[in-house]
């Protein structure tokens, strides 16, 4: 397959790294790929400069948000970080028309002054905004009418993700949501290769808010195993 | 043990049957003695009377909500629920000072007129309140200062927290969290008892913000399992 990848950060690497070693053609997109190629020094998360992961991955194309979504022939992972996704995604609406977007995001607010953080023990914990009542999935849905947007990946981190089988021999559920089962069905065959074997459809994009709210039981489980533990969920039944 | 169950409802009379099955003094609290026994309907949720139940578990004793807090030699559930566990429970907080009590309720709200429900496909979804910035369970520990709140059971049906072993074998996980580390092995220790085996602290009581948020999640889960299914999560790792 062709897919698109749009994002250079962590989690997108990891999902660009595992497509590649798939065979696939990943098309990357960055909002300015000159700026992004410029760049010489780890960003504030840490994560090496981009130009490097390009030289450990050749054959990688990397374009604009919108190049890169115009490449792919179907599939379309969104990395771009919650905060800006539907503005980012809504300027390339034309380019994602017809696609499978699959969002990740989790719509975390970290500003301390303007919203109410979790005072944890280890520091200030994001809240999410929309909450409850609404969820970035829907959001994104409802600003690309023509696309398809199926809300996957979120439960975890994405190391796992591309790398189910490293935690309790693969035995763990992954959450697949949206409007359109062919699409969730394509997400799922994603899935499948990258080495899922028990995938959950949880029904309709509403259920993105309960998939986005779960992000602070995630890191509650995290915290309580130990900082750089990864862990998986399996629904038992 | 003398354990207190606050609440005559479905999910309390499952800790108060099982209680009894263990060989533990169940002292169950309801607002109104009296008026609890004159009942001879079903509830709105289908539970038959609760004298039926006591006439099925002999030896119950039937207080009112403060009387059987102060029957207890220490541990309290509280099975009041959400929307109003703080009044009912600050009301009766000299009776509860230097309790242990568990805290299970998810603050739903109901009201589809006042409030904004998920529109779901099988009808009006209930939202939380509080949510992010703060938590039932954090609520009822400010309200109860000279009391040590443990949130538990909140991320299973109360059916399958006393029944663990029923799902797989029982090899799921259940969480709790609070301030103090002897109530929460308390708390641990009533869990094993139950047949968990695998109990996860979630630390502070800032966790019981991901516990209440989790519930989402549960319902959409049993949801895409079908009515009825009854199922846990294992935290693999």
């Amino acid at each position: 397959m062709k897919v698109a990848v749009l994002g250079t950060g962590g989690g997108a690497r990891a999902h660009i790294a595992k497509l590649v070693e798939l065979g696939h053609e990943v098309h990357v997109g960055t909002r300015d790929p000159q700026a992004t190629l410029a760049r010489t020094e780890p960003d504030m998360m840490g994560t090496p400069p981009f130009k490097q992961f390009l030289a450990d991955h050749p054959g990688i194309e990397l374009h604009t948000f919108g190049d890169a979504a115009a490449a792919s022939d179907g599939l379309v992972i969104n990395g771009i970080d919650g905060h800006n996704a539907v503005a980012a995604l809504s300027a390339i609406a034309d380019r994602l028309a017809g696609k499978t977007l699959i969002d990740y995001a989790v719509p975390y607010i970290y500003n301390p002054d303007i919203e109410r953080p979790w005072p944890t023990p280890w520091g200030v914990n994001p809240i999410l905004d929309p909450c409850d009542s609404d969820s970035l999935g829907e959001q994104i849905q409802r600003a690309l009418p023509r696309t398809k947007v199926v809300k996957a990946f979120v439960t975890q981190e994405q190391a796992t993700v591309v790398d189910p089988q490293a935690i309790g021999g693969g035995d763990h559920t992954m959450f697949v949501a949206g409007e359109d089962d062919d699409t969730k069905q394509q997400v799922t065959d994603l899935l499948k290769e990258y080495g899922w074997t028990d995938v959950l459809d949880l029904g309709s994009l509403i259920a993105a808010r309960a998939m986005e709210m779960y992000a602070h039981m995630h890191g509650a489980i995290g915290i309580a195993l130990g900082f750089g533990t990864h862990f998986g969920i399996k629904v038992v039944r």
